[in-house]
């Protein structure tokens, strides 16, 4: 309980604050992450142009570099950015969307951590093995592999998580039907949300936006990715609920989980986290 | 009723078999796109770099190429992504999407037919007229013709798609008031659907995404064009029907096509499914 | 109320001329703009690569410009297709998306406005002062400063309002909590709107769209910004009063926004319709 009442107050830091959050980020759902972001109480702003990429940053409270449709010209001001962001102590976080897919891919997002200080890195199992050096069976964009909090990979899962945390000095967030969230050394698992958010285009997206709003907020990026994940599961979990399920579906409900983020306050975040700290 | 059948089945592969959708496609719909693709039970994914293209076209079972947005950076990755997936004997299917507005789209989008094999095109009137060789009169990227399904517009309109389907070995789907499906030899005229559709961007592509997913997923290249056709059009009925039309409009209808689609199934397709084979 | 009836009657006359309206815009809103200019009873085209601006900006009723996620590409074809409107009198509408931001986004601005004949400037107090000349602190993309209204910067901008008018024989309008709308010789104030738009991404790149729908369906510059502002803001009054907001947010907010503008009439302008002329 002591955690939900963290991450309230982190809540309540964003809406104070009202960070600018950049973004380079792709073209599909780039609206969706822009609009979560306002609705949890940040600013968004999208620029990716090199002439630009460094005076927005410089602007910025937290920078979001997500690599979804990334070509060759955004990969360039993603770098540039990262590293003005560094200069200026300003958080980045990595959402490595489908590395491990493609050698490019995979090759660009393992540029960007050896050229880019990251405060979080967030990705499905796929993507964070991937990242760390184990070769995987990816589908596309979609993880090939899914956490139930059960298995064996469930445990290894961890492992790879602390070890790969401990070696950026960063968080790293492995979303799944059960996410861990760990610094390298104090590791959370997050209970919350609901399947049918994977039937949804940008869940993923829109929770890397949201830690991004946190890591603009609040001085602790183990903090912020863990209130990113539990805001954005918990808003799937209200969406959901919400639904008329005769004749609403997905279309319906990516509206309502920006509503529940939008009226998401510390009652809500209290009754429904669903954190382990291991 | 017996094709209604057929394209019920064709539903169940999808939502079996989740295929994975490649798409180049438009920063316009492109959201839609993949959520419709979600909600039918496909997995969309959407990278158009040229370092990448073919190795995601390699992991996919169809390849859709929209030439909404085109530039001459993605016209590349379109051909090249096209034959591998010719090489792979992955299903594409092109969307011309304002052929005959500019020659750039124009050229694009015959270039594409000559150098790519396509299992699918699917295109308004005007489009698919520009691409047979007509000379047409467009107005941006919607066609200057409606097919009423009555007037000799419409004979001729069956007689193009099909000399056009035998000419390219392809399926040639003309959508419109009413829609004309054929290889060539067979011809479908498909009935369903609300002419509201058309004050919403995308209901073009996205039915030309979710031919993409039916291609991945079924051996049949006609049926899987009248399947996506006729899922779209019912979805738009369905969508209209649970339309609030005191208050609600076509903002609110666009997510309930999208939760039409997730809601379709065996009994909807069976009892409104209107087609007709000639 | 004179003044309502000359919007409603700008209204009904998009309804029947269904303008072409081509954009060069940010890939961040796109969709929106697409789908609001539809609902009013325009017809959204977005083409930007060189090979084919000009050929479909000769096809439009009206064109407009969008910086909100320019790159050096797309810059190109910005000029260029303004420079082909202005040679067939097709009138022009910028949006100056976070001009003052950066370094680049201000030149790219300045050098549209340089180059390119505008019909009518839309942006916000920070986008407008900078293209003027002023130094001003933003953030983002967001302006760092409100019009309330009240205040002597209240007066200043009607000022600087009006002298850029004149400089640019242009259109300038200033949107905020109360909107500034003037030629250099007649100026309007604007009432309507809710402050809750601020929280969706892009109703001032809409609020620019809908603009270009009556640009390309009116004759007078002036009535069209007019019209447009007023337009999109009684949407938002309307969209907020049919909102649920015991569960509803900004996620649903946005799909009736655009239903509202679908819904619009000349009643709904008649009674809401908030405009003092100075």
């Amino acid at each position: 309980m002591e955690i939900n009442k963290k991450i309230a107050e982190a809540l309540n830091s964003v809406r104070e604050r009202n960070p600018l959050v950049h973004h380079i980020t792709n073209y599909v759902t780039v609206n969706d992450c822009a609009n979560i972001t306002l609705a949890l109480g940040g600013s968004p702003v999208m620029a990716d142009d090199i002439n630009e990429v460094c005076d927005m940053v410089s602007l910025a409270s937290a920078f979001v570099i997500n690599i979804g449709t990334l070509n060759s010209r955004t990969v360039e001001a993603m770098i540039e950015g990262g590293k003005r962001a560094n200069d200026l102590n300003i958080p980045v976080i990595l959402d490595p969307v489908g590395a491990g897919a493609t050698a490019y891919r995979t090759e660009v997002a393992k540029r960007i951590i050896g050229e880019v200080k990251l405060a979080v890195v967030r990705g499905n199992l796929s993507e964070v093995k991937t990242l760390y050096g184990i070769e995987v069976q990816t589908k596309g964009v979609d993880s090939g592999e899914i956490i139930d909090g059960n298995a064996d990979e469930f445990t290894i899962a961890k492992e790879i998580a602390k070890d790969f945390a401990n070696k950026l000095d960063a968080v790293v967030a492995i979303t799944g039907a059960v996410d861990i969230i760990t610094d390298g050394n104090t590791l959370y698992t997050a209970h919350n949300g609901h399947k049918i958010m994977a039937k949804i285009t940008g869940t993923g997206c829109m929770c890397t936006s949201i830690i991004g709003s946190y890591l603009g907020s609040v001085d602790n990026k183990l903090l912020a990715a863990l209130a990113g994940i539990t805001s954005m599961s918990i808003a799937g979990e209200v969406a959901y609920d919400n639904l008329d399920k005769t004749k609403e579906g997905t279309g319906t409900l990516k509206s309502k989980i920006i509503d529940a983020i939008y009226n998401l306050d510390d009652k809500v975040i209290i009754e429904r986290g669903k954190i382990n700290e291991e």
